[in-house]
């Protein structure tokens, strides 16, 4: 029986790989995953059987890994990010144990959040939500209930899927659900797309302004909090030591 | 002038350290942060400087390495986790400015409630938040009101700080909360100690198991959506395919 590893290969390029995934990467027989991603890594790992399949096609590609591990092959699933934060390491570990003698292990990444984060500056630098504006497998109301719980915790923001060619209009419609709630139009807010990719690109803005703005699937959005600042054009969510030294 | 990294660093062990933070502490000339943390990654980078301070004198620590950047030095600044998430990087951006000439390059790392989650399986596979338990900085009315939002909003949630010999108590306050707040004492919830490092431990329990459990500073807490469940001895936070298809 084979080992298979859910691995988070972070926002894209090499330097963002762990020591830990970047192992488990090159133990493994087998690279499996969304062909983009598996695009990104497998040029780093050379000489290994690839499996790829396009989008929205995650139960099958699991069950194929899980199969080829269970034949005994030792088996990397690459994910984007994390490999739990909206991953598959969760479907994976839902479906072992119909395959007796795989074991799964998860191997964490940069999810967006942090990796999008850092370009921007540090807008979670305090507690925060993360939410995904994909429709696909959450009812719309459930994301709105989360939106509007998040602005009355006065919680920094970061919203995954932002939008798509089926959810356009998403984040206009986030945006009005959080100022309704009570966040204010001022509020600091960013947005990175294409983190850690050729063409990287980035913009600090306010609440009113992001929800003007046409951002497509492969941007992160980012929400602060009411003391979240732009300081020399970051974004920055103080936890609070200027208050307690007394700046 | 310098640069000045900001280097999330993960939990510990030199297998959680990305490319790009193995970079910036190779090129950096010296090595500051938090005793433990610059302990742990010195001895990988060896030949440096290093200047270490204790715990509660961030603001400190962060002016002696933006002067060494300002005096034109390499420095790399230690966060444990993400550099971002409750790390050094926005206390380092918000002075930054006090020191022109400086430039403050953020390098993301892997924050607890990724190598926590992953010990632990998938907790965190769906919408979540995050929310330190530590009022020396933050009042506890305002840690309360995030607790009941989480809840009200179903987040899953992964809990930094949630204890100290100061803070003793913080743990079982907030999950009183919580379940005052509506979630099921059957929630699955879980703690991982010492994450990546030696002695690691971990244990999947109940939020009404965990509301008992005696637990340190050295321990992340993840407490389910109503979604989260156990399997195998793992937790898992389905992100909804097994409804879509239609197992």
């Amino acid at each position: 029986m084979g080992t298979l590893w859910a691995v988070g290969i972070g926002p894209g390029g090499a330097e963002f790989l762990t020591g830990q995934a970047r192992e488990a990467l090159d133990r493994a027989e087998v690279l499996c995953g969304y062909t983009v991603y598996v695009e990104l890594v497998a040029p780093l790992f050379p000489g290994k059987e690839t499996y790829t399949t396009p989008m929205r096609q995650e139960l099958e590609r699991c069950r194929w890994a899980l199969e080829k591990a269970q034949s005994g092959k030792e088996v990397a699933f690459l994910c984007s990010g994390d490999a739990g934060v909206y991953g598959m390491a969760g479907l994976l570990l839902q479906l072992a144990p119909q395959y007796p003698g795989v074991e799964v292990q998860v191997v964490p990444g940069v999810t967006a959040a942090l990796s999008g984060g850092a370009v921007l500056g540090a807008p979670l630098g305090h507690d925060f939500c993360v939410v995904s504006l994909s429709d696909l497998l959450t009812p719309w109301e459930a994301i709105e209930k989360r939106l509007r719980c998040a602005a009355a915790g006065d919680f920094c923001l970061c919203l995954y899927n932002p939008s798509s060619r089926k959810r356009a209009g998403h984040l206009k419609r986030a945006c009005g659900i959080l100022l309704e709630a009570g966040k204010s139009p001022q509020t600091v807010c960013g947005w990175v797309r294409n983190i850690g990719r050729e063409g990287q690109s980035a913009r600090v803005l306010s609440l009113q302004e992001l929800r003007e703005a046409e951002l497509d699937m492969f941007t992160t959005v980012f929400i602060g909090s009411s003391a979240t600042r732009e300081i020399a054009g970051k974004m920055v969510t103080p936890r609070g030591y200027e208050a307690k030294c007394g700046w």
